[in-house]
């Protein structure tokens, strides 16, 4: 085991428990196995989900075996307190979808050959109750009420209830069943991850490794990255509408997208490309669009890649969208008009007609998204480009 | 359901959570489901625990069955974090083997036909990990960080396991199992009894009454029975050892133990006894004679008591031991002295060979204990009465 190797495996990470062991570990020169849980619900990945993913390739490059693991058994029981009415229980056929899904995304990613898709269901459901209560015994109610979260809400006399104290449990008896060597997840992970280092010791297995991840920052450079937010970037989404969306984040988040996203770029590299930006030397927008075309091609291909830089530059670089836009107004009918309306008041189609005929080949964008539908209404209010063709461009404002 | 019913089942009660309910069941007419949970591990009853066997006995007289729940489920784990060297593991085995002393002893109070014993692994065996996590959702962290001991522990810091939040669950969960109507417990069940009514509720059954019972104090009328502080009478203690031990107790002692073990008496006779007692009309030793028969009466039988009363009235009462016993002190020799010698020395046998034939026919007895052991060593220090047949005692002191 060079140095490395654990200079790669530590990039980017938030905290190692414990290095030495980790050192230990890749010098007895066996392949390890690298678990990592994932969520049974909607799995539907963007680019902070990936941060964790690119960290198992790094393992995978290295000879290592990931078992992804998919914590179904808590998902088919829901939140059986009934309090949170975001968690219903998930059948097994949606399960097997949801997991169906999560390979079609992962193995963009990872290499299958390398990875074990489990299920926690294969052991959880074997347990009866009498095991769950020698489960619960390797544990204090004290240390429980010591992870961050119990801890504010016991503070602030919100309710627990009894069963949230389990599933740290059954997710660190996860790591027993997989015999796991090194666990990887989020920070706000990391007091379950510890607790399966606990149950793997009474269990005399050797305690492994934690590897916690940061949680990747959205496009606002500021939360983290999440749908909720409307700061992300889906790896499923549109290719352009993913190089649009990097091209404009600040230089300080692309560097940190390149730190823990990029598997081209090691960390002297990146180091000097800093370094060329900060002179003046290349302008860092070129390493933007490397950027985006690195994860166009992971998580679609280099011709989607292509076809996006492409698209970007036509718009927004190459005279795509003129610089002096023409601004024009156009009045709603009782709060809305209709988008045929619309372009033709605009002066962007000669009649109704043409708009329509335009909508349907597919030629009318606004803000760069394509228009299908030929009975959209626009509010008043409304603003943005309005393009038809490849030509025609109008800022329209409705009143 | 009269006055008079209510009265009865209220009697030395601690509390009746809630008495209205308790009314509403009984008048419904039909017969109610009473339960009580006893550990599965060596079954030995003493009075104490006879307190709510009674209570059980007064329920089955109006009717209702009784189910005398074994907890094996949870005996049968023992505790699975080893803090607790005295609970080890019991097999189905030592389960049945208790169970068979349970009955035994119990049938001496209880009336087999309206009797049900139960046992929690019934149902507690066929739960699986999911069905224990849904329990365990039904309640709170902070709710059982109020129970009292819970709450000392938690303060000072130490240790509960997350398991024994799951045993008031296992135990409240048996009420909905056997949907029980009543269910009786000692004062310090109270919050577990309280558990089974809430998880009734959440099971769409009615919430069971909890009836509390005060823990009897023990022979010295200050802590509660037990054995590990020599202060309890034994229900399958040789009769006239019973007898001797009831009859030492003290006259307030002896009012309470009338009103939570005799069945006998009700309140009304008690409070004319006690009348009787106080304006000296009635010796209180007769009534503490009346309370030992009833109680040997009933744990053996009705022979039983008559030899233990004439055996207790010749040694205490008809001279059997004379008021001025000659004291007589005896010489150890090395700090110890043989009975045999001590016999002879103290002047209650001619010769040491007397001694050992009168301790073999069973003839000797200290403080009205038979000695079998011909070897038996005293130690200096020790005195007492020693009694040789039926004529010839001395209080001796060996020195």
């Amino acid at each position: 085991m060079s140095q490395e190797t654990l200079n790669l495996l530590r990039r980017g990470t938030s905290e190692i428990i414990h290095e030495a062991e980790l050192a230990d570990r890749l010098s007895a020169g066996r392949s390890l196995r690298i678990k990592a849980g994932f969520d049974p619900t909607a799995p539907d990945l963007h680019l902070g989900h990936t941060v964790l993913i690119t960290k198992l390739r790094q393992f995978q490059d290295l000879g290592h075996q990931v078992i992804f693991l998919i914590g179904d058994f808590t998902g088919m029981i829901g939140d059986p307190s009934g309090k949170n009415a975001t968690r219903p229980p998930l059948s097994r056929e949606e399960v097997a979808v949801n997991a169906q899904t999560y390979r079609e995304q992962i193995f963009k990613v990872l290499d299958p050959d390398r990875t074990e898709v489990a299920f926690n269901s294969q052991w959880m459901d074997k347990m009866n109750a009498a095991d769950v209560i020698r489960l619960a015994a390797q544990h204090t109610v004290a240390r429980m009420l010591e992870r961050d979260d119990f801890h504010k809400r016991y503070q602030n006399q919100q309710s627990i209830a009894i069963h949230e104290f389990l599933y740290p449990l059954v997710q660190g008896y996860d790591s027993v069943a997989l015999k796991a060597d090194v666990e990887l997840g989020g920070t706000d992970q990391k007091f379950n991850l510890l607790v399966g280092r606990e149950l793997q010791k009474g269990a005399g297995q050797p305690a492994q490794v934690v590897i916690t991840m940061p949680l990747l920052e959205g496009l606002d450079g500021a939360q983290k990255m999440s749908k909720s937010l409307n700061n992300y970037v889906g790896i499923d989404e549109d290719p352009r509408e993913i190089f649009g969306k990097l091209m404009k984040i600040s230089d300080d988040l692309m560097w940190r997208y390149y730190e823990l996203l990029s598997l081209q770029r090691d960390a002297a590299d990146i180091k000097k490309m800093r370094a060329q930006a900060d002179s003046g030397e290349v302008n860092p927008r070129d390493f933007k669009i490397e950027l985006a075309r690195e994860l166009i091609t992971r998580y679609h291909d280099i011709n989607a890649a292509d076809r996006a830089e492409q698209d970007f530059k036509l718009r927004f670089q190459q005279g795509g969208i003129p610089n002096d836009l023409p601004e024009v107004a156009v009045q709603s009918d009782g709060g809305e008009i209709q988008i045929a309306n619309l372009l033709k008041d605009a002066g962007l189609t000669s009649s109704t007609s043409e708009a329509l005929r335009m909508i349907k080949q597919g030629a009318v964008k606004f803000d760069g998204n394509r228009i299908d539908d030929r009975a959209l209404m626009i509010r008043a209010g409304s603003e943005g480009v309005f393009q038809v063709g490849k030509r025609r461009f109008a800022r329209v404002v409705v009143r």
